[in-house]
């Protein structure tokens, strides 16, 4: 089986940074998975000793937590600066970003709007410095809402723009004033964008990632616009031969937490397909 | 022919209280035309003397000047002022907010981007109150621009919702930072929805307006989308029989700019057809 690899795919700045900051302290610990991606927290627990807690009372046990990519919240991160623990912040910048838009804001009055999955982690720790606070995953959860008269948007990091875009419509008519902050990564467009295209002339699509990744995800939701045979795997282990059948070229993408040792993987075993 | 009237046609308050300001200031000028409704205009020349002024230096000629609904530039109104002529202001305060707007962000720094007709008399006169600002009519005209990375968004007073929402999801992806800011007047919203919901029941459809307003133009725009025998008149003389052939029911709207005195005559004359 040929394989042809997107032109962009896996690891962004902020997860190649959180590796970076996790390799550089042994035996601390990670409150909440470093990033979403369990084969690369083993290797970081088996070589450099990082644990993962994942509660605030089981990170608290160790001097030196790492604080993840996704970000904690405002309240997680307070209870531990009064222990006097040590925290090292691998938060991505761009999850930074609109936690501090969120901040002020929420201070200047405005009603924040989050369009994100409620329980995915990067956008609780960002509601967690507002004050009044919706977050929505679509156009239709925003329709009965009683808006402020004004709101300030801001978008989960991996998010699909065209969405965000249709989001910041629907406010622009329905409050007077409404403060569209794009905090949509590039690095999870690029991504996209490579795998729109690369999906329009393969005949299978191979899209390696985390299952609780939300970028993967919507890799996985992109491949399959245009080429049906789309997949989601973890690693090599979960490629199922039949999906290969009478097919001969083969894209492969990767969500922005998966590490280039498990790309390299599964493109080898569908070559030998 | 059976008349049913729009639930909400006709005058809004801008041009009610315009019109207000221009009787009880007979003799003076209006720097263009107060409305854009000859006929109303020629209304208040013959009962208040009331003239009008096409140009700068004309109005200039005159004691007292009245500044239209619709807004003068920045300019013109400060050369009014440097002449020590006494100033009357019948801009719409919906005009006047996104021309408050426009200065205070573009001293602020941002872009400014206008959705609106750039010949418009109201679009001329918000532009001017910013230093760097684009005029575009649709997303197509945006296409080419180099933003900066703030931008603040206005509408003129009399757009389309729809289509203003459609500016606002191009930017939210552009740019860093879009300050949306809703200035379409709600009179507008609620003349035109009375015309797609009549339009949807009437066999013909009459909109009643100054064939130079942009509101009276989207109403005909929107009835045309349910009932294709819409027609604009100015007045009853240009109703036309074979419009009416075989017809049963007649609905009726009228521009914000449009008095009732000519709804009046028109309802009667299509009632005797």
């Amino acid at each position: 089986m040929e394989v042809k690899l997107a032109k962009k795919y896996g690891f962004c700045f902020g997860v190649k940074r959180a590796i970076n900051i996790a390799e550089k302290n042994k035996h601390a610990t990670t409150f909440g998975p470093l990033i979403h991606n369990a084969k690369e927290i083993g290797r970081l627990q088996k070589d450099f000793n990082v644990s993962l807690s994942e509660t605030l009372n089981q990170a608290q046990q160790f001097q030196s937590v790492i604080v993840r990519t996704h970000g904690i919240t405002k309240g997680d991160l307070e209870t531990l600066k009064n222990q006097q623990i040590h925290i090292v912040d691998a938060t991505c910048p761009f999850v930074t970003k609109p936690q501090n838009i969120v901040e002020k804001m929420s201070n200047e009055g405005y009603q924040i709007v989050i369009f994100g999955d409620s329980n995915h982690p990067e956008v609780m720790g960002v509601a967690s410095y507002g004050e009044d606070v919706i977050i929505a995953g679509s156009v239709e959860e925003l329709e009965n809402v009683k808006f402020k008269k004004k709101v300030a948007l801001v978008s989960q990091t991996t998010k699909q723009p065209k969405l965000f875009g249709e989001i910041a419509a629907f406010l622009a008519t329905k409050v007077n004033e409404c403060r569209v902050f794009n905090t949509i990564c590039n690095a999870t467009f690029d991504n996209q964008s490579a795998v729109d295209e690369l999906s329009r002339e393969v005949d299978v699509m191979i899209i390696v990632g985390g299952k609780n990744s939300s970028n993967t995800k919507q890799l996985l939701k992109i491949a399959q616009k245009y080429c049906e045979n789309s997949y989601l795997v973890e690693d090599e282990n979960e490629l199922e031969k039949a999906w290969f059948e009478n097919k001969k070229l083969c894209g492969v993408s990767a969500g922005a937490s998966t590490p280039d040792w498990i790309i390299q993987n599964v493109v080898a075993k569908i070559e030998q397909i």
